[in-house]
């Protein structure tokens, strides 16, 4: 019934401080304008749903398709089980305001803190005030360059798509 | 700090039964698999937001870049003060499974029942129950057609754009 929704962005999601580690999600939403807020919905399953629980921060990073395979490696690996990290060719930085680290090679990085939870079916919807945020050139006076290729996920899967770079003006 | 999230789709959220009201609205987002759920955060101000809490049911339309021109008026015009409903080019149909119509120029329409409420900022999101669908020909088989030109809101304002059709494999 979900992929009615479709297709939507795909971002990652970074958490945990000591050993962190890098998730795919399509499933980020803005929230609230002030305080600025957006909430993620991580399935009970994954591994960043421990982290996040754990350090009450994560990182919502924003990548372009020249990231795709990174994207991919990142949405089907486990952290738990493997080293995630070292199977991906992105770089973890320090963030300005949250221990979670950001992701270089990423356009923009979200730093959120948790503030609440909402348990949603399979799935914790958790909703993350933003503190501060780090961009890249797609994002020169904080708006987006559609001129970019950010991530679309087309459907679920091996099914990727971008935004179009052309303009509509009702 | 929300752009950073940008460009986002666009859909269409209906609500209220005796007199309907159709919204527009970014901040819409999948939740959970079984049972299937979606969210939508909707500004305290608006007078959806009043319609939810009453009828306790919403319908979110998927509209494509033919129906932008009513996107826009129904995103910028309140329904508490004028009938919005009469300055859109948009038919009102019965739903399947919830009392809120749906809208047939759509080629999507996904009912759902509030089954829980978060206060986030200046926002509630609102968590919805997906009772039913019905859809058109850019849902064969229940996936996107992204040959199919759906709307998505490139930044804040009357800024907009579309998905690629473009394929992408990681």
């Amino acid at each position: 019934m979900l992929e009615y929704l479709y297709p939507l962005r795909t971002y990652l999601i970074v958490s945990g401080v000591e050993k962190p580690n890098v998730m795919t999600a399509d499933w980020v939403v803005p929230l609230s304008f002030e305080p600025p807020m957006l909430g993620v919905a991580v399935g009970h399953t994954r591994y960043t749903h421990r982290l996040i629980k754990e350090c009450g921060e994560f990182v919502v990073a924003v990548p372009t398709i020249e990231l795709l395979k990174d994207v991919w490696i990142a949405g089907t690996m486990s952290g738990a089980k493997e080293n995630k990290i070292e199977k991906l060719s992105l770089t973890l930085v320090d963030s300005k305001k949250v221990k979670v680290p950001s992701v270089k090679e990423c356009q923009a990085n979200i730093e959120c803190r948790v503030v609440k939870e909402a348990e949603t079916g399979d799935h914790t919807f958790f909703v993350g005030e933003i503190l501060a945020v780090t961009h890249g050139d797609a994002f020169v006076g904080g708006k987006p360059d559609i001129s970019y290729k950010f991530i679309m996920h087309a459907s679920f899967g091996k099914n990727f798509t971008t935004n179009s770079s052309e303009k509509f003006m009702p």
